[in-house]
Order: structure tokens, then sequence, then C-alpha cells
């Protein structure tokens, strides 16, 4: 009998957490397994922020895959178009593979709903390759301002679209970089402004009032404008525009605007004929997706209701790995013959949102934290998601350390 | 009887060795010093390239004036708009000043020879702001060539008019800056273009030919390519465009493009008055500005002819701190009565071009050198010009020991 194949599609936390719990479980002779990822690396999609305000350097950000796989596992460095589920086909950019099983882990895109100008004009923080660019590009802004005869202080204005996790970790870092950049380009603090603009009536909706309160004011203190229940109507070469009132509309000059307030799933997802909101299938219990016993479901492209507030649980590393433990035992047992499938439940072991190097805000364990505690919680957190895929030796290479 | 005022006019190589000179020859109650600059910092003008090309960081090509200057020398941070020499006053941007004596020693400026689209799309070697200018845009150009869906390949060619000292050692830099580049950013080398553009029939012209041979296939192999006897015609946001035979252009598409064929004296020179070559005043022996007692000028505005070629000596470090010792005797006599100014001639020492973190070609004290050699010979050079202007102590601060 002819071994099965499993293949897995995508290296991000959920995808690189079935690969490394199945190398584990089985043995050479009971399945073939094949990663396919874009990249040769691994990135955390969480400390990206970083990487993009330039406060850590984005080799930091990244592995091999390399680094994390064995021998069992086949790696295929390619592109995903779509998947043919009526004949158990990927199509690769440069090719295509047959499985018999197949877990669906990649990430998600960037949602623009539709705001013109968004997707020419602003970054977003999606891989390594845009955070580094952000970087650069705010970079080039500073550099500019100090040769340019005719100052154009706009040049200096950062404009965060969203008041979610992404943005307001982002603005936590830039807070920490911009003074820095003042310093490396000889240019007068007091000139740059930071933005965070956001549609909605709140910042980090759903998380406690009072950590939300401590962290806009802790921004706010750093430099940083909030400008809350504010849509952005559009963005243009020279900024961003955004509703005044009932009709009207305000420019906001800005050299740099980054879109941080929406993702969706993958659109491989509805290439493929899935059926989704915006890109995320509604899983089964088993983390499988609806009408397919042979395809798992992995992360950004997962949606998991959360009864207690009937809404998906947002899409995190916390809950892509924990579903990855759980498919990877799934198909264990499927490779097994075993018909007992497990069940997915989510625990939450808390969500702690960075402010920069030192300062965070957070709920673990139940308990709220800030400050130098909430900071340091957020390392190891971080450090976790190192420790559960590479094990000790990857968390020692790569690891956050530089704490209290 | 009032003490006389001498104002020195920029902290370049040549004012800043006058002001040092003076400080220590003159005693407090002989003469009031004063020290007008842009910036509150020198910057090494030889060590740019490397800025430029992102091999040294631009903090460690400058230095605060104060850690050179004693309390005998009142700094002006500020502009110079024009000299007023019938009325003895030097008008600066936030204001102006008497002098008894002055000291020009303004910088140069980049000379276009009015080739369409060098000043808008080409950048320039100049001062610690355009350098780090220069960086950023290039690893912003291949931050953005590693994001873009349709990849621009262009982007990724760099182009060098001039294949003159700066140009040559510029390129001496990329060359090994180029490969650390691909690899921050996961770009096959192979990519890269990088072309050196030349309008005279040679590289490096009055240099050894077996040296300049040496270089030009150094850097060759390191991937540079060469465009000898090729005018540039003008330059566009793609580009530039290039003379090819007689009649006909051919154009070089470019994300980058450094112009590093031409300096000219600074314009405020024209703006006051001075009969000037190209802003350059062609000096009496004792430095002075002919029909003028009172203004000495040092450096790039400085003209002098070598009278063995019979063609002005290049504007470079070594000269410009020659004079400025002489220019220090010479005010010293002026102050105190006496009437024997001292000559200036011109003793070389020798000149190294830089290829790079380790290599050089140079003739020093009439030797040919290349390669380790020659390259810590230029470090030695580089440390030198620190021990003159601020003595040991900058050289342990600011000096280049990395070698052999």
């Amino acid at each position: 009998m002819k071994k099965p194949t499993i293949v897995v599609l995508g290296a991000g936390y959920g995808g690189l957490m079935t690969v490394t719990r199945l190398q584990k479980a089985l043995g050479q002779n009971e399945a073939e397994i094949v990663l396919v990822n874009k990249n040769d690396y691994h990135y955390e999609t969480t400390w990206l922020h970083e990487a993009s305000a330039g406060t850590l350097h984005h080799d930091r950000v990244r592995y091999p895959i390399k680094s994390v796989i064995n021998s069992k596992v086949k790696f295929i460095q390619d592109s995903v178009l779509e998947v043919k589920t009526e004949n158990k086909k990927v199509i690769l950019e440069n090719g295509e593979i047959s499985y018999d099983y197949l877990v669906i882990g990649l990430g998600p895109e960037s949602e623009t709903f539709g705001i013109q100008g968004l997707k020419e004009y602003a970054f977003s923080i999606s891989n390594v390759n845009t955070a580094r660019k952000i970087r650069d590009h705010i970079q080039l802004q500073f550099a500019t301002y100090s040769t340019e005869v005719e100052k154009n202080e706009d040049r200096l204005t950062i404009v965060v679209g969203g008041a979610g996790f992404t943005g307001i970790e982002f603005l936590g870092e830039l807070a920490n970089r911009v003074p820095e950049l003042c310093k490396e380009y000889d240019i007068d603090f007091q000139k740059v402004r930071m933005y965070c603009v956001e549609a909605a009536p709140a910042v980090l909706p759903g998380f406690d009032p009072e950590l939300v309160d401590y962290a806009v004011s802790y921004l706010e203190k750093k430099g940083v404008e909030f400008k809350i229940g504010t849509p952005i109507k559009g963005a243009t070469p020279e900024g961003i525009i955004v509703a005044k009132g009932e009709d009207e509309v305000e420019e906001i000059k800005a050299g740099t605007v980054v879109w941080a307030a929406g993702v969706r799933g993958n659109s491989v997802i509805e290439a493929s004929g899935f059926e989704a909101m915006r890109g995320r299938i509604k899983v089964d219990l088993d983390m499988r997706a609806p009408g397919h016993d042979d395809i798992f479901i992995v992360g950004d492209c997962a949606l998991i209701i959360n009864e207690e507030i009937n809404r998906p649980y947002p899409p995190t590393a916390q809950i892509a790995m924990q579903q990855g433990e759980v498919i990877a035992k799934n198909l264990t047992k499927l490779v097994r013959n075993e018909s007992d499938l497990e069940t997915f439940t989510f625990e939450n072991k808390g969500t702690v949102c960075s402010l920069g190097e030192d300062n965070a805000i957070g709920v673990v364990f139940g308990k709220k934290v800030t400050g130098k505690t909430a900071s340091f919680m957020k390392k190891m957190v971080d450090n976790r998601a190192l420790l559960m895929i590479g094990g000790a030796s990857l968390v020692a290479k790569k690891g956050k350390f530089n704490v209290l």
C-alpha cells in the first residue's frame, strides 16, 4: 500500500506547527509530508511592526524553514495559485503536486474595503518585504527633509490607519523610533507628527477600557495624535482624505501612510471555489473545511465563532498554533485509519499588546497587566512561539531577552 | 586699542585648520576669533563616499565643532549669504557680522555643466545630508524591488557619472556594499548593475596608468561596468541619456544616478563680487584674494596653479589643510603688525584613491602602492586629518583602525 501524502500550504504559525508536530508523531513509512512556502524562511508576523518601524532588524524576525523541519519533510519553495479539490491537486506557480490530505495555512491579505488609493499609496505591514520597505521609506523621507531647501514638513508626518492590534503596536514602536530618527537625521522632534486614524469609535475594540485608556494616554504623551471615529475616505500621493462630520472631508498631508486596519483570508481560497467569507472558511469542529474530509484549514483562513460573544475569534498566532496541534493529531489519526477526530477548542492564554520596547498592556491568565511586567510577558509570548515550533535552540537564537 | 576680529567662514578642512592653529598661536587679548558654519559639526568630505554607499555610518564621518575649538573662538551656526567687502561685513541668513580679517573657507557646489535633468534626478555626494539620502534611496530601491509583483530590474541599476576620484572611491564602496544589500534584501546579485559613465577618455586622469589599470580591472571583477568616453546628455526620472557615437544617443535605465563628475567653488564668491572662475579665486602667493589685504581664501574656493603642468591643483583636504596652516601664520603676523607674510607652496605628500574597505591605489612619497598596503596608507591619511585638527583624542574617537 502506498503511503499517503500530506501537503501543507504555508509555513506560518499554523502550517509550521502542523508540520513540526507531524514530523514527531509520524514514522518515516507512515506518510509523506510536503511543505510548500513562498519563501525559504518563516517570519514572525507578530513582530513585523518592529521591523517596519526599524526598531528590530528584519533578519531577527525570520528564520530558515530548514532549521525546524527534519528529513521526513520535503520542502518546496513556490507560490500557491489554486487548489483543485476534485482531483486533489495543488497548482503552484512552477508546477503542481498531488495530495491525499491537505492543510491550508496560507497567510492573510490586506483588506482595503474599496477605499480609493489605499492600494497604491499606503503601505501594509504584511511580510518581511513590506516591513523593510516601510522602514526604508520613512528613513528616506527624513533624509529628504534634511536635504531639501524648501522644507516640506508633511514629509515627516506618519499616518497609521487603524487603532487595532497592529496599528497600536506599530505606533508603540514608532513612538520610540521617531526620536532616534530625529537625532539620526538632525531633525527637530516637534516637526514630526504621528496620527492614528480609526473609523470605529474606539481604540483596541474588545480590550479592557482601563487598559485602552492607559495605552492611549501613554502614546499621546509620546506624541501620537488620535483621530477616532474618523473614517479614511481615500489616499493620495500627498496623504489621506478623512471624513469630517456628516458631509465634509479633510485632508491630512503625510509622507507615509500605513494601512493597518484590515486583513482578510487568502484569495487562493476563493480561487479554489471554497465557500468563504472574505477568504475565510467557517471550519468544522475538527478543523476541516465543510464537505472536504481531506482538507484542513489552519490560521488566517480558518473562521471559528467565539460563542460567548457570537463573533469570530481574531486570527492570532496563539489560535493558529493551537489549531496546528489539533490538525497534526487529527492527521495522524486519519493516516492510521482512526476515526475519532479531536475537536478544537480555543484556550485563551491571554493577550498582550506591545507599546514599544518597555511597555505593554494585556490580560494574562485573567489578570490585567501594564508597564514592564506586561512588556516582559509580551516577550515571553514571543519566545513561546519560537519554543513551540523550533525548541529551545531556536529561542536561544531568535528569542527576546533584552528586558528588565 | 580695540582687538581685531578674525572671521572664518566654513568649518571644513581649511577653515578648521585655520581656526585651530589660530587659537593656539594667538593670546586671548590679541584677537577675537569667530567661526561661522552652517552645521554645528565638521564632516570628513573625503569619507562621504562611504556614508553614501552605506559602508560607514554617517555619524562616523562627522564630529562636533565644539570638540576641537576652545574658549578663544566664538562659534556661530548660520549660513553665509554674501560678503560686503566695502564695509567689511558678512551677511548671514540670520544676522550679520563685521570683520577686520576674513577667511573664506566655504565648501564647493556640484557643477552640472548645464546637463539637463541632473539637478533634478541625480544625487550628489556633497555633505552628510546628501550622503544619507543616497544610502537610503538605494536601500528603498532594493526594498521596493523585493515587494513589487512585476519586478523592475532597472531599479537595481546604479549609475555613477564621473570616473574621477569621488566616482571611483564611491564605486569601490558600492562594489562591497551591493553584495551585502543583495543578501539583506534577498536579491540575486546578477540582477544588479553598476555603471561608471565618464565623458573623458580616461579613468582617474592624472593618475599613473598602471595604477589606473589595476583599479579598473579590480572594479570590473567586482561587477562595475565602465563606459568611458561617453558623455551624459541628460538625466530623467528613469535614468540617463548618453551619447553613442557622433549623433546617436542611448538610454541607460537606472533607479539611482549619482553625479560625481564636477564641483565648483561656492556661489557666495560670485554673489560677493569677487573675480573668480567657477567660484574659485586665483589667490596671491600669501593666500589672499587679489586686491583684498584683509581677506584670505582657503580650500575649495582657492585656485592655485601647479606650474609643473600649468593646471590648477585639484581641491583636496591635503592642500586645504596646508593652506590653513599658512593662513593662520599670516593672520598672526598681521595681528602683530608684522609684514613679512609667508608664501604658500604645496608639498604633495602623495595621493591614495580608495577602492573599498581593503584595497586602494596610490603614490606615496613617490612610490606606487596597491592592495592592503595602499588601503592602510589611505586610512593613515584619513587619521592624519583628524590628528592635525583635533589631536590624538579625536583620532581615538573617530579614526580608522580596522585594517591588516
